[in-house]
């Protein structure tokens, strides 16, 4: 059997020369003289950089290495195996061709600096694994200072999924999300993003969100958690998660491993939905949400139903907005990301609320829905035509990737 | 036929992932939980990274596009297609992984800093189209800073091509170093580098460096050039590049087009030799250098014998630095790659000084050659114990990344 260090060895992803040199005539094309054409046709108009370089298809993942998985704050060089593997899902899962950049600081203006330095190379930034609320400021900073979408998955592709989840979720047990009452659990990037995206998508009206001390009020720590607090918690509760989920309907996790008991989900509405996405441990685990009375479970592993995984969405997300040469990757872009998502399991069951990541169609359907939102929402610099051919090629090139 | 831009169309380079990721068990190795090992084990001990990421393979080739071929200072994107050329002739001629980055910058401080930042994803540092002196700074900055070699191909590859080719042209006119007298042209980066290489390549007495001002002297205006001044012409010549060349056996020029007339060829040694590297039109044609008594010519074109090219040279020098992880390219490794290139030529004519770089097994000589300095010299962190299985194995990468 393989073990982890083993598969590790060599790292994951390389780079590849994707045209010829082999005569003297292809390197005279390839480099000097001929590569001059290029470099003038693009200084003259920067815009055809889109054309003669990689640049269209190249996401540079970015990280300060702050907050690598749950074990904090690591060296440059040890965030280098996430990142990697961030770039491998993005290439197998996307066809998109990601490259990870450690920068060595984690001062937030020294990062800012470097991540707009780095982007003229790259047709995208995804930031990733930066502590919050430091990356709320970093996002909101280089979305103004860049002209390339900056995309942060810890908040924008889990807030997708666990949308995506929910929305099939609320189907099995027969619930409209205008009568839903749902409890974030956790005011991190996540957590945020999550409120952020279903206050976007209509049209749920009872959210709720708790950081460690308890439902969120506007208190003045923090911005980001200030302008959630102002608009969630209709009801002006107060109060800890335990009074916040009591008579709720459903629960999201992005919080902490173990911290929701059996008792505070059998105080929730009947058959209440629990996705509890903790990793590498949940909030709570499923056969104890099950014991409860939970409906429907999802979490984040591998090993049980209903893995929500942002695999299902950050590489199509990225795949439609580079297609379309969208200038930002907007809310909209984002809900119609996880409504594709949604739509890939027509018949969802309680054991099954999330389509399979590892079937190229999901991914192509969420690249033809990001894109046809881009070009509706008119932050498109390209226009895809015929969106459903358009699926279809990137179902292949997604195919041809993993060969 | 294709055109210089048809070619370039969607960029030179992609990523590649290695690893298959196609199960959920592998996606567990891949990324969480798995990865988590790897990062660990790099945070314990930086070294692993070597083990566990790419980056014993990988160089991060930098411009800050102030001198991108002969064009001049460039935005960044303008700038790519050359940088993206160099990581396909990296990959294809050495199987390294070599990635461009391209920073918004042209400040000496600010690229500095991003190089900096950017190094500990890479097992190398790749200066790329900096203009001198500036890069001569920034080269001894990196090199002192940082912790992987930073090697500089408009000094160091060209260097190595040229005296690659210098040795095979002595061999065809019957000359010894001892009693041959070399006049440069051109004391950019390029001119410094082959005065340095000649000067530690024993013994080469007689060197003159020209810029445009003429026979360079010690005057106070770039430390560099003071440094190589006082180092060469030790006959304590004054005058112009006609008066250098007067009665000299070698020209190389790394300098500007049509520079050197028939009169100046005509003056020199019987029998000169003249390597007239500037790109894309040499210092003087071949024609008239031969009608001027010339027995060897070079240029850096493909349509005339003799192409003096630095893809001869820093895709095995790269691939041998990094095989045995040294820490730095020193002298003694360069010249060990101008030796080693020279003898892929073993009997030298005067139509043919350099080997096929198309031939896979230059760069393997090249690399080999390279590490066994390297070790040495003490300066490789890993042995290589048998070298010529070892430059079979290079062979036979470079090949299969070829397919």
């Amino acid at each position: 059997m393989t073990t982890p260090l083993q598969y590790h060895q060599g790292g994951k992803i390389g780079v590849r020369a994707t045209k010829k040199i082999s005569t003297r005539k292809q390197l005279a094309l390839a480099y000097t003289p001929g590569v001059a054409e290029a470099c003038m046709a693009i200084q003259a108009d920067p815009r055809k950089a889109f054309d003669y370089t990689m640049k269209a298809n190249s996401v540079a993942i970015v990280t300060d290495s702050t907050r690598v998985l749950g074990l904090g704050r690591l060296r440059p060089e040890a965030a280098l195996p996430v990142m990697e593997g961030k770039a491998a899902l993005f290439k197998l899962f996307g066809d998109v061709d990601a490259f990870p950049l450690c920068p060595g600081t984690q001062d937030k203006e020294e990062f800012i600096k470097f991540a707009k330095l780095a982007s003229p190379g790259f047709g995208a930034i995804n930031l990733e694994d930066i502590e919050s609320p430091k990356v709320l400021e970093i996002e909101k900073r280089l979305e103004k200072e860049l002209d390339i979408p900056v995309f942060h998955d810890d908040q924008h592709g889990t807030a997708v999924v666990a949308t995506a989840a929910l929305l099939n979720a609320l189907r099995v047990t027969g619930r409209k999300p205008e009568d839903t009452a749902v409890v974030i659990s956790g005011a991190g990037a996540a957590g945020i993003g999550i409120a952020n995206l279903l206050l976007r998508h209509d049209p749920f009206k009872d959210i709720v969100v708790c950081d460690t001390k308890g439902i969120l009020e506007p208190r003045g720590a923090n911005p980001w958690k200030d302008a959630i607090a102002k608009r969630t918690n209709k009801r002006r509760r107060r109060g800890t998660l335990a009074d916040a989920m009591r008579g709720a309907d459903v629960l999201i996790g992005v919080s902490a491993p173990g911290i929701v008991t059996r008792r505070m989900v059998e105080s929730m509405a009947a058959r209440p939905i629990i996705l509890a996405m903790a990793n590498p441990i949940p909030e709570i685990m499923p056969a104890d949400a099950r014991a409860a009375g939970a409906a429907v479970v999802g979490t984040g592993r591998s090993d049980f139903p209903n893995q929500i995984n942002n695999s299902l969405a950050f590489p199509g997300i990225l795949r439609g907005t580079l297609d379309c040469m969208a200038r930002r990757i907007n809310t909209k872009m984002l809900d119609a990301a996880a409504e594709a998502i949604a739509a890939c399991v027509p018949r969802p069951t309680a054991k099954r609320i999330v389509p399979d990541m590892f079937d190229p169609k999901t991914p192509a359907k969420v690249a033809s829905a990001v894109a046809r939102a881009a070009m509706q929402a008119g932050v498109a610099r390209k226009g895809i035509k015929d969106l459903k051919r358009y699926e279809k090629t990137v179902a292949k090139r997604i195919r041809e990737a993993r060969k």
